[in-house]
């Protein structure tokens, strides 16, 4: 399943083809994929290159790390996230090695975490982050220390057909991909469009 | 200039031909391209689809918004960033629109920041992502409000033959990428590398 995306401008295939599924087919990650995407986290750029990010990753039937980051899951997500083979929790280290305070630590995640998406796409997987999760929860059940912040739980694997999801969530996967026209993002000034952007998304 | 980069296990292209270069070349960047490296950013994910990131576009030549965010520089990205054509601030919209504080936003905007240096490769660019400015006088200059961060200023454009820098710049884009080993990086829990991660990186 190739899900539209209305785009307005054309984009490399590996970002207009990423989605978020809530079906994923509970067939495992070949390890190899698994690595592939950790190391294209790694090359992310970072403040100082500081490379604040850290990921505690749960395969399902490997430890017991799959089965603590699903119990760490609220809301719908316990529902259809613990169905996918991999969950990965993305983890930012908020200080430097000094001591002192890194203002970008969460951003450089980010930062980390798309490309982490985005391998997942080249490599034939998907991938769903979220941030419903108990981070007080994730931080007692793993161990991860106030100078760090859990940001992030992924749900990695092949997609599914859905068959084993509810109406209401199999019908959120059908939904259109959807987001802000690119004229209230792009500025000259705060609250002021660019004026390169002329034309409105198709 | 393809620069080399020690992968341990394959990854996508994009992602390992992106580097930060100081070098860049005066050579505008065609706007049909800018709007790609924007519209890449708009597709990323985001919690609750609330995509908290903003752009603020400077082009050489075009309005003065450009020489006010060269004007936000500091340090010596000052020496060398403001020779780039194109110089964009990301900014965090850290409140959701109920007000309620968004404790992701600075992570999100890291994840359509990576989309827009990835569509950089893709578009035969390069780019530059600083979190050396000054977000006090970025405020001021562009009239930011406090429900908003200042992120980074990424200079974009394509790479130049570095005559022009300063040598010990010069020798800053020589020298080789380097990054943390994977198993430093993915965990079983916080502090216990995962087993999956048994070889070195090359």
């Amino acid at each position: 399943m190739v899900k539209y995306t209305p785009i307005a401008y054309p984009i490399s295939e590996l970002i207009e083809r990423r989605w978020s599924p809530i079906g994923f087919d509970s067939r495992p990650v070949e390890t190899e994929k698994l690595l592939s995407l950790l190391e294209a986290a790694r090359w992310a750029p970072s403040s100082r290159n500081e490379q604040p990010w850290r990921f505690i990753v749960g395969v399902r039937g490997q430890g017991d790390t799959f089965g603590l980051l699903a119990d760490c899951l609220t809301g719908r997500n316990r529902e259809w996230a613990p169905a996918a083979p991999v969950l990965v929790l993305t983890v930012a280290v908020t200080v430097f090695g000094s001591g002192k305070e890194n203002l970008h630590a969460t951003h450089d995640v980010g930062l980390a975490t798309e490309n982490l998406l985005l391998q997942c796409i080249a490599c034939g997987l998907h991938c769903h982050p979220m941030g419903g999760f108990d981070g007080a929860r994730a931080r007692a059940l793993l161990g991860i220390p106030k100078e760090a912040q859990p940001m992030a739980i992924v749900a990695v694997g092949y997609l599914g057909d859905g068959e084993h999801l509810s109406e209401s969530l199999y019908g959120r996967d059908q939904r259109p991909r959807s987001r802000k026209p690119l004229i209230e993002l792009a500025l000259e000034r705060w609250d002021k469009p660019h004026p390169l952007v002329v034309d409105e998304p198709r």
